[in-house]
């Protein structure tokens, strides 16, 4: 238990002041809420005729993230996000979330304000609302998970079973930074602070998953297949084609791939290309187009400003192989993140 | 990390192994559901015109249980049956739920397996279906936590803040004995396999919440506030009666206390008339009535066959005091479960 923290102890506030706390901060009422935080549950009225997609997400100290490096803003806004990914990543629209927490008893007060402050940035960005949660102590670090719900804006769900051989695979956004990012947090503040690492950091501590992106792909049915890049391409991507009974060629030279990255990588001393291909919390699109619908993707892709890349090519072979620059042909072996090795 | 533990390890299951189990165990299909385990999130269709109910509660190693003495059927179980408490308290039913796990590295296989069981069981006990989760490891012992929606099965919700001066103040079942069930297990072998004490073990690992009564006070309209007893009696009426704006008097002797629970408080040294007041994780519903419902109550609760107790009356003086059977009145000292002290 730190000595001279900042003003008072979770002991001085309690459960009840905390939650009083984040009603007050994420009190949300009217619309579609009949009731917030407060009760034993909250209560809200479902948009007629529309799907709810259901996720939660949860982020474990010592695991996801060290309270030495994380500003608990940006904890609170990236469990937001993550939970986001899930929800775009099937064609849905973010509505509202419960936050549970398990906290040790020494923590300042201040963190769970800072916490909050992050998380309503998060709402705002996302168009979510915080309905309540639940809030215990902890005897082993901080646990937080956010469940959210949302609204499926397509008729049909983007899942991750429809890719067919020959479908072109494509990716948003740019890959391998978030990975390094974290690299850089844990080898502390000589590296996190120096411009070459500043990017990553950012990726790594405020994903953006690609909400509006995403809602276009379902409405327009644009992909056969389509989830977030949570655990590392290779990992996720293999589920995908797992899931769809299909295998994969990816051409590593179009990952995508930013300059910055590459200086990143240089930094830490690693290899861009494999953080592109191997690492995880990157919360970017990864979705499967037929043939005839790759024009289309690439023009809206222009007209919404966003960056998408064709990063290879769905095949009838249940593998997943890498095609260098040169051409070479070689086995992928899938090296993300996994939980319990 | 054990030896000779049985079975297979998390790390030779692995995340995506875990995944795999748990949807082949609770492969909800059909009827509502879009889409269950397996995918970026779960989807469903909502009952049309009904209003939804959303609440999660979290168990902490350490915190709310030991693995030296919780059954992982019964953590399973207790998790479910704990938010649907919530629900209950609402006037809800009970429809998915989704299911947030860390665990550590070198816990075995067998633990998500038991865990599993027990929630199946629940999820027949309550109509609840499990739709999906995340798992991840942790470095500080298990973190179990449930979301769970419900439908509401009346017009209004059974709130916190609708009591008045001269409601009577019920309770569900019996109190007292969990935490005594709870003391039982700490001490250990030689305690909680006690025939005075296994009635106590029983109530603190099985929570039954009283759904189906609470449903009937919701649809007849029959308490003008309603919540689930989870922190202790003293505690929770503190919350309905500072939501309501009101203060109330616990006639002691009315408490409902089994004979069974004053044998289990007198094994392991504690009175049972505190244990009642006090004692947390009861999952009865506490609820208050307008005068002119009380008979109507107590003439449902017999045809039900649930045991209703009028335990207290609101009053206008926003105190709570207890009076005792020789007629002593006494400001109550709220001395329930505080996370954070």
């Amino acid at each position: 238990m730190k000595k001279n923290r900042r003003g008072p102890g979770l002991d001085e506030v309690g459960e009840d002041g905390i939650i009083r706390y984040l009603r007050s901060r994420h009190a949300a009422s009217g619309g579609r809420i009949s009731l917030g935080i407060g009760d034993d549950t909250a209560l809200f009225n479902p948009h007629p005729g529309k799907k709810i997609l259901f996720t939660t997400d949860l982020m474990v100290e010592g695991v996801h993230f060290s309270r030495a490096w994380i500003p608990p803003e940006d904890l609170g806004y990236k469990l937001a996000a993550v939970n986001v990914s899930d929800i775009a990543a099937m064609g849905g629209k973010p509505t509202f979330a419960l936050l549970s927490l398990a906290l040790p008893r020494g923590l300042e007060f201040d963190f769970v304000r800072r916490l909050s402050r992050g998380l309503r940035r998060a709402e705002r960005t996302f168009g979510l609302q915080l309905l309540g949660g639940d809030t215990t102590s902890s005897k082993g670090g901080v646990f937080a998970c956010i469940s959210l719900l949302g609204t499926l804006q397509a008729r049909r769900p983007l899942t991750r079973s429809g890719a067919c051989p020959g479908d072109g695979i494509y990716v948003t956004g740019h890959l391998g930074a978030s990975v390094l990012g974290l690299e850089a947090l844990e080898l502390g503040k000589g590296y996190r602070d120096t411009p070459a690492l500043r990017g990553a950091v950012r990726k790594h501590l405020r994903p953006s998953p690609p909400l509006s992106w995403a809602l276009t792909v379902a409405r327009r049915n644009l992909a056969t297949a389509a989830m977030d890049v949570s655990d590392g391409l290779s990992v996720d991507l293999g589920r995908l084609c797992k899931a769809s009974g299909v295998g994969a060629e990816i051409e590593t030279a179009a990952l995508p791939v930013l300059p910055g990255t590459r200086k990143a990588a240089e930094a830490v001393g690693r290899d861009a290309g494999e953080a592109a291909l191997h690492g995880g919390e990157e919360y970017e699109l990864l979705f499967t187009v037929r043939p005839r619908k790759e024009l289309e993707v690439q023009r809206l892709a222009r007209r919404e400003r966003v960056r998408v890349s064709r990063v290879g090519t769905v095949l009838r072979q249940k593998k997943i192989f890498t095609v260098s620059r040169g051409g070479r042909r070689e086995s992928l072996v899938t090296r993300g993140w996994e939980h319990f090795q």
